[in-house]
């Protein structure tokens, strides 16, 4: 049998939210992958932490913090080739993913250089999406309901028109964009049904309407907007 | 302090999906409730099974299949009232929530009907769109890209209109809505994009081309449709 490449989510952030194969797959890993921001640690390998076996062999790839989409692709050109270059010996290699590995992450770069050539299995994990709406009490989508999940970094015409057709609606990777999301929302008269996440799960979590938000949002932060009535009773 | 209401996420199907927060929550309960479909088993307490403690009590909602509204309100009207009856004795209960509590999930009923009056935690649970992309290894988005949730059940003239208008998508439950939902993709000439996957992560699992999908689909299906170029790279 050839060697796997594992994309394992890790779920939101909270170490207990790894699901149990999450968690078993790392404390085997003999090897383990991860992304880091150039210069600083990864959230990743933190929320792993506790599970990865000490002696473990760490490939980590350090992703510019940059807008630019070459340097990146250049970190993980050379991280898919040190991975490819353990598969080839024979060694599985797990690479840890926050959240899941196919909503929004990191790891979908790694499975584009490497999924043609190697076997990979991805395992799902929890998104911020339902983790968000967890720890703001607020249900998603019931029945028949639509669910719309946007980036904060669309243009602004395009993040109106797409809230004013959708129900439910998840606005991602705030970030620097909350004056413009938090103007778009108030022109739609939104602002008293959205809530804002910010790095939901963690010990630094903070949950409040979206009038109460910080101007400088970070990166990890979510603001959820039911329109609906009163749908769930 | 008071008893809490727990609602469990379990994820999709496979028990070893579920997140270390609920595998422990379940292990520890005196008192467990979950859905059940009437004179059916629960999909929910078979992924949980392993995990509950022999004598634990089991609160059971014997949800009628049907689609009319008020059986299953009376169902969850009692289910709730046998719940505060144990809260209000001091005991915790641990609900049962097949994939996320609050993305599709019965749970919302309970929530809407205990919620004021007692402490509720919702413990997020992997998503079936997330199992489902993963087990057809199929990345659902990525960088900024829009991401639309659709339940099969909407008349053909919206989902047409909101396929039209997306980018990435997952149309839920399809069920007896196959024909139906496979017309309107085909219409739009996106059906040599759309992947069909049944029971994700279960033993009984399909994933597969949409135009090799059975007509007759079950309940916990989902069509996935990227409808990008290569995006991934």
């Amino acid at each position: 049998m050839s060697a796997v490449l594992y994309g394992v989510g890790l779920g939101p952030g909270d170490p207990d939210l790894m699901t149990l194969r999450a968690h078993r797959l790392i404390a085997g890993a003999d090897v383990i992958a991860y992304p880091s921001l150039a210069g600083g640690a990864s959230f990743a390998r933190a929320i792993a932490a506790a599970a990865i076996r000490p002696g473990a062999e760490e490939i980590v790839m350090e992703v510019p913090m940059s807008t630019a989409r070459a340097p990146a692709q250049a970190a993980y050109d050379t991280g898919a080739a040190r991975i490819a270059k353990v598969l080839d010996s024979g060694r599985d290699v797990v690479c840890l993913c926050e959240g899941d590995p196919f909503f929004y992450g990191s790891f979908m770069y790694l499975f584009a250089r490497l999924a043609a050539r190697y076997r990979v299995e991805v395992v799902p994990g929890v998104t911020s999406l339902t983790a968000c709406a967890a720890r703001a009490a607020m249900p998603l989508v019931a029945r028949n309901e639509r669910l719309t999940v946007l980036p904060g970094p669309l243009p602004e015409d395009e993040l109106r028109a797409r809230i004013e057709g959708a129900e439910s609606v998840a606005i991602m990777k705030v970030g620097r964009h909350m004056a413009k999301i938090r103007g778009v929302i108030e022109a739609l008269g939104l602002t008293a049904r959205a809530v804002y996440v910010e790095r939901a799960s963690l010990p630094q979590e903070v949950v409040c309407p979206l009038s109460e938000a910080p101007d400088d949002a970070p990166y990890f932060s979510m603001i959820l907007l039911v329109k609906g009535g009163d749908p769930w009773l």
